[in-house]
């Protein structure tokens, strides 16, 4: 029989466990940030209906969707992102749930997009949402969880970027350009990737801005500077309602975060971030890596007014941020933040006596009640090729018995780096595991 | 605009915090066992080229099959299990990673099913297998893997029952049927679900077999009785150099788990252990619960020959098993295993005084450098609805700081069980968290 060819489709990835590794830590410590702040984790079908995943989408998000006919002839589709599975949950169990409700949630999405530009059509989001709160509390706190993340993480250079929609809005209505504030936000967004003049260009000839208001709203969302100094500069700027409240929010949140320990300049004022979405509605915040700034937001969201509008007449406010788990875990293979090895214990026990068997056996089963996580390698070989196959996986150390070890009730610990061996009693005088073994497997 | 209706597809669930929580305990109960064995992650995508998937599965797998045509026209389909994409995965990287090559992989797998029975078409496998060893060593393993699987998710009444296929051949060879052995070994298969009188029907009228024959062959895989006692009773019946390789294996296995401190009658042989699958060549294992046998395996496996024969010359012998994790999270349900809880931190953090909202954040922040995990409920409301919607989520303890307390540096920490408060200091006389507190919230 003809072989089949073994691949993965274009824009997917296989794992390995040099970067699965990696990547489960990140997701454990992402499940241990949230956690900590009461997110308790959910998690919904891949496959979903899709009207359901097709009901607010944008057309993008349209394009992009995986969308077939199931055996029964339902139209179904795969979950392009955990938001709109979230709106969906939220209609059908915000009573028995009650709230507010904080939720992670951790799991593959999928999008049939350009694959250009290192982007994958199925990647990991790690979400979390605080559902059925005003107060800008929770705006704060999203904010903190984010910090906390990316401290876990091991980052130390990492910008958390913050904005409010309510500014952005009420500058655009003291400019008399409120009527089209959605569409000139979506444009505003692009001004990181597309630079002052397209931008300017963009809101003149597409969206018909007269030239001296486009180059004002250009103008304020470019101020840069201390937190204070932005502040003071948007004050006068962000005269009505919308403005003023927004500005309320940004100061609290400034000093709020301070007062929670975050170190100054690890959020930063940004009047620039706009969030393409249309559905935000005050707090937007995006995280930018010191020393990878290229690479783009690592982990953004936002406040929103009404969640679940599509499905349910239960108003539904809220504030949350999605963490591009895949994203962040290439930028920190190309900082050197990962540590290369492929397996997940330190020992590797050898095997060369076959009669010894239950004894190797026993011997690593022990060392494992003991909290030692040991590999025993799987046939009786030369110590060559056992040591050989340890310098490949990446252990630490070597366990090795042969017969008059054995007879002898000791042996061998190789440290497989400086190659020095030590010799070691197997146990103690009482038929316990000796403590030196012990400190030396665990040390 | 109408509503769209907020719902999941049939055969498809969400899992709620309660649900949800013990499910990532058993997924990283999962993962700390296998790791301590040296089994190291993978992951591959939940979509592969059709043909991968369809290569190798019998006809039951292709009808269960989603597939569908992806944007750029190629024929794609959601895996159906972690065996074929590993089968892939080891003919594109087995050079790369070297043999023998031991690896874990817990993810989502899909089938187009019926979904009678409880089954559903959405569900989580843990698989692991190790790759590239002929030895009975790594049977041996496998067994004691899901022995410690069961034991660290907290059962202690479990039986893994073993078999071997090479035993099986070598009884049916004995008996001059070793021509039809694999269609028998598959009605074999149903012998607990369709009792003996129907698979002797089958063995006669499908397979047309002799009677006489067909009632010796049902007679064999029905011995009962003690290990010892069912390899003396198969010893003369099992003649021919696969019956005895079998029966010595098994042997083997079964000496050196007693060694291992496995306790007797948790690895029990079992004759009548077939397994549908033609693709088992040597060691087959179940995993029944003591306390919901009638659920059937939760943990199923055994050992190939050549793992990826379609897609690669390389030939790959290996053995592994697969944990069925969303069955077993039902079967615990059923038998009142999951603490029921909707919260993953102890502690709730009042919020009455919104002044002090930067105290009650550096607070919370403070109590989370110190490994307590807390929630601070996020808007300022009566203390009645704080402890209402403490009292739903499950919280242990509510801490209590109104504008006195602030004053006065000390808090108010409430037993939600018992309903007592205790009156303690907030810190110690040098600006550090008080012991006292920390030792009530952490106790």
């Amino acid at each position: 029989m003809a072989l089949i060819e073994a691949r993965t489709l274009k824009g997917f990835r296989d794992y390995l466990p040099e970067t699965m590794m990696p990547r489960e830590r990140l997701m454990e410590t992402a499940r241990q940030v949230y956690r900590s702040y009461g997110f308790a984790p959910i998690d919904t079908p891949a496959l979903e209906y899709e009207e359901i995943l097709t009901g607010k989408g944008g057309e993008e998000s349209d394009k992009q969707l995986y969308r077939f006919e199931d055996h029964g002839g339902r139209k179904v589709a795969l979950r392009f992102d955990l938001t709109i599975p979230l709106a969906r949950f939220m209609a059908q169990y915000h009573n028995e749930l009650g709230l507010p409700f904080k939720r992670y949630h951790i799991g593959p999405v999928w999008r049939g997009e350009n694959t250009q530009r290192g982007r994958y059509r199925e990647f990991v989001q790690c979400d979390f949402d605080t559902i059925g709160v005003e107060s800008i509390t929770a705006d704060i706190e999203a904010v903190l969880v984010v910090h906390d993340l990316f401290r876990a993480l091991g980052f130390e250079k990492f910008q958390i970027r913050v904005n409010n929609r309510k500014l952005l809005n009420g500058l655009l209505e003291s400019l008399g350009l409120a009527g089209n504030s959605a569409a000139i936000l979506r444009v505003l967004d692009k001004l990181p990737k597309m630079g002052s003049g397209k931008v300017f260009e963009e809101l003149v000839e597409s969206l018909r801005i007269q030239g001296d208001l486009a180059k004002e709203v250009i103008g304020i969302v470019a101020i840069t500077g201390s937190n204070a100094d932005i502040l003071s500069q948007l004050a006068p700027l962000a005269r009505g309602e919308n403005g003023q409240r927004g500005l309320a929010e940004l100061g609290e949140m400034l000093r709020c975060v301070e007062a929670a320990g975050v170190p100054a300049g690890r959020v930063q004022l940004d009047p620039s971030i706009a969030r393409g979405l249309d559905y935000y509605t005050g707090t937007i915040l995006e995280t930018f890596l010191g020393d990878l700034p290229a690479i783009g937001s690592v982990c953004s969201g936002g406040r929103y007014d009404n969640l679940a509008q599509v499905y349910s007449k239960e108003r539904m406010p809220g504030i949350g941020a999605s963490l591009g788990l895949d994203r962040l875990l290439a930028a920190m293979e190309e900082l050197g933040m990962l540590e290369k090895r492929r397996t997940p214990v330190g020992v590797l026990l050898a095997f060369f006596d076959a009669q010894h068997l239950p004894d190797y056996l026993r011997l690593a089963a022990r060392l494992r009640a003991a909290g030692i996580g040991v590999e025993f390698y799987p046939e009786p070989k030369k110590l060559g090729a056992q040591l050989k196959y340890a310098d490949k996986r990446g252990f630490k150390l070597a366990l090795i018995l042969g017969t008059d070890e054995w007879k002898a009730g000791r042996c061998q610990l190789k440290d497989l780096a400086s190659g020095t061996s030590r010799d070691l009693a197997l146990e103690d005088g009482r038929g316990a595991l000796s403590p030196e073994l012990l400190a030396a497997l665990t040390g």
